[in-house]
């Protein structure tokens, strides 16, 4: 690297990007007293050269052609512009030419990380990526510097921001799930494409993340469980609230004898856990240690500064750093079958023209050895029934039969 | 350092001592594949040979005299035996030796941290104190290496456990700050001198570390704002409540205009801010940073485990890194005098034998020009009243007034 600057390039020039540019340039007297060199960017990748940006940039700066980013004397290059393709080749590109790399890319990441993270080891480089996971929470930094003594028994969190914020919105207005999706996509909280967020996609990529520093592995993205919230409606946020649950999408990786498990899943937390405390578009990671117990990590996960905080602080930590390979990700199918029924479960029973009464789905349950420990029933003379029970051992075959016999759906959520 | 061992000095076996031996052995094939050497400890000093220990030590460590703790051929030295005399002159006496020193005794630290970061520095060993300040909780590290691009605004946070179950079972309980006390202290969560909890004293040392940290500079104790929590009645905490707020031991250390400013007080906090969700001996702190916004870290303040937690993580990490001397710590006397007036507070006002009636003290503050935004008042007729408010512009002149013309004494609290 060049004795008195350090060159970045930057790859997009959008929400992050532009944090990146404005953060640069606000902190650049700290950045230069901390690492002895001005940081500078000198070349930036769009798509449209035109586009009007909320942050101004020279014209000699901006690219549309890659090309010209590689052939630059660019030292460190960060990676926001997001998704896999063509980036994926971008970011290989750059790493063979000896280019250290900062990317929020979490998608990226949880497909190809593997060979990125030894494509980097090869060539001497490093890959930084605290800003995939939880925006400006440096929750990865800590895993990997400061709870290393520690063994690891499980992370979980609340991952994504558009999803909290939905449910939040969700049960404080007692708004159905698709006018706060689109009030959400009015206000710049969720895209125009949400698939990725309320899918639980987005969370399952960094739950992908966590795995690996964590564990020193993960799952394929196939073998975890993921299920979003495009489905959750207002009674069961509304039940599973008077039981004395808050519904979150709990994002969680965990290892124990039966080996390693991903999940992303709505999750009923009680309503005094700390995660529960969760709103709007926060961010939290909990993680908990054979010694330390319970460590919690809260803040904005996405948004342009505090991404681009992250962004930057990693950037600048890196250049701190002498390398050291960091150790190779690995993926391994799971070990055995997923524990079949679920222990300690959230079922929500709804029928809109029930067959039989209450009371004879209440017995039901109970000679079929379903142990119910708390329910709250709906019910009116126009036969629409809906329960939310916490209970033990309720199973397919008790979901088959609630259909068949009373005409009952029922929906199973795990609980914490 | 001898090439396979890490040879570990233990100054006390107490509370902390006791979990380090424990996590040292149960973490001891973690430890030394991450070191590539052994952690072993060698030598032990305690007050008392004969004591029992709830963790099993060889006889031929344990010693009641330093001289064969600075004979031994230690590399690394870990003070958890408390205090300030004579430990202040063990831990010069080790680093002038060039022992590395593991420390969790804010005390020592905020009463002699100053000298004892130019000694290591000098002698080119570092000192480590991650276990100092919110226990297991790795806040130091963060703030070190992870958020060092921001401009940090404020740190504030609960930082001592006992106060904080204290506070709890009072307002939960509705027991009086003595009889909760009593109970804290047959429990274990609190001293039999409890002074250095209750009166703030311990929020404020591990304060002045946070401040060291994030400014660069600290003020002497003595020019702190401190007050504890042992005048608190369960009036105040019912009122506040009702006005939608609960009082906590907050710590906060800022820079803004007027310089830097440290304070450790009762503070009222929204009953939805999420310092006011940390109950029981939980710590948090929380940190705002100009770029990333406000992230929030929790988890076990105290005990045995969580803390050694961080006494042997830091050990680990330490072990990791090349020596670098440390930032300097300062100390600045307050630039210009605090803020005369409190902006907006809680004011509690209580008289049990009233002159005049109600409406005559809400009417003589109106005309002074108190500003209220909300208040309760409680009032029976044998002329005891108690009034909480949330209310601008009270001034020491009203506390004096509302003393002499109506027999009240008054209270102030800051809110957040
Ligand atoms: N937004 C957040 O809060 C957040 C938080 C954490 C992580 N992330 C991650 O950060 C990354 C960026 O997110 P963002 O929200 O900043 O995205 P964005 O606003 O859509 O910006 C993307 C930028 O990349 C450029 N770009 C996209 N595809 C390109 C291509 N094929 N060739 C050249 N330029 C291309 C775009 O150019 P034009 O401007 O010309 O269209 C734009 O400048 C993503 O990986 C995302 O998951 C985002
Ligand atoms: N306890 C916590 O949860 C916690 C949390 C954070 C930080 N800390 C800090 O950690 C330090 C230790 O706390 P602790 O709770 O472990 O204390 P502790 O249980 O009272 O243990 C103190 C140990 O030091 C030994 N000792 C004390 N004075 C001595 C002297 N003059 N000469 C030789 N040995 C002496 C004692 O010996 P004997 O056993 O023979 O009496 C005992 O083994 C303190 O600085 C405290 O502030 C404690």
């Amino acid at each position: 690297m060049s004795a008195s600057v350090v060159k970045v390039g930057l790859l997009g020039v959008g929400t992050v990007g532009g944090g990146v540019l404005k953060t640069i340039r606000s902190q650049q007297q700290k950045l230069s007293d901390r690492l002895g060199r001005r940081v500078e960017v000198v070349k930036a990748l769009v798509r449209n050269a035109e586009k009007q940006r909320s942050v101004p940039i020279e014209n000699n700066l901006i690219t549309t052609r890659f090309e010209e980013v590689l052939a630059s004397d660019v030292d460190i290059v960060v990676e926001v512009m997001g998704g896999v393709e063509p980036t994926y080749g971008y970011v290989r590109a750059l790493i063979e030419k000896g280019c250290h790399i900062v990317t929020a890319n979490k998608e990226l990441l949880a497909k190809h990380g593997t060979e990125l993270v030894r494509l980097a080891n090869r060539h001497g480089v490093q890959l930084a990526y605290e800003a995939s996971v939880a925006g400006g929470i440096p929750i990865l930094g800590v895993l990997r510097q400061f709870l290393r003594t520690n063994d690891i028994v499980s992370v979980s969190g609340i991952l994504n921001g558009t999803t909290n914020y939905i449910l939040t919105r969700m049960e404080q207005e007692k708004l159905p799930y698709a006018e706060v999706l689109k009030q959400a996509q009015e206000l710049g909280y969720a895209e125009a494409d949400p698939a990725s967020d309320v899918e639980g996609w987005d969370a399952l990529y960094k739950t992908y993340i966590l795995a690996q520093l964590v564990f020193g592995e993960s799952l394929p993205l196939h073998a975890a469980e993921r299920q979003g919230i495009e489905k959750l409606h207002l009674g069961q946020i509304g039940l599973a609230r008077e039981l004395g649950y808050r519904i979150k999408l709990l994002a969680k990786a965990s290892k124990a004898g039966g080996g390693l498990q991903l999940s992303v899943r709505p999750t009923l937390l009680p309503l005094d856990h700390p995660l529960a405390q969760v709103q709007d578009a926060y961010n939290a990671v909990q993680v908990s240690g054979n010694i330390v117990g319970d460590l919690l990590f809260m803040g904005k996960g996405a948004g342009e500064l505090p991404t681009a905080s992250a962004v930057v602080e990693d950037l600048a930590y890196l250049l701190t750093q002498r390398f050291t390979p960091q150790p190779v990700w690995q993926e391994s199918e799971p070990a055995g079958n997923r524990e079949a029924g679920e222990k300690r479960c959230f079922c929500y029973l709804e029928s809109k023209a029930l067959r039989g009464t209450p009371d004879q789905v209440t017995h039901f349950l109970d000679r079929a050895g379903v142990l119910v420990e708390k329910q709250r029933i709906q019910y009116d003379w126009a036969s629409v029934l809906r329960i939310g029970m916490i209970a033990s051992g309720f199973a397919e075959e008790h979901k088959k039969a609630l259909h068949r016999d009373f005409g009952i759906r029922a929906e199973v959520f795990p609980v914490l």
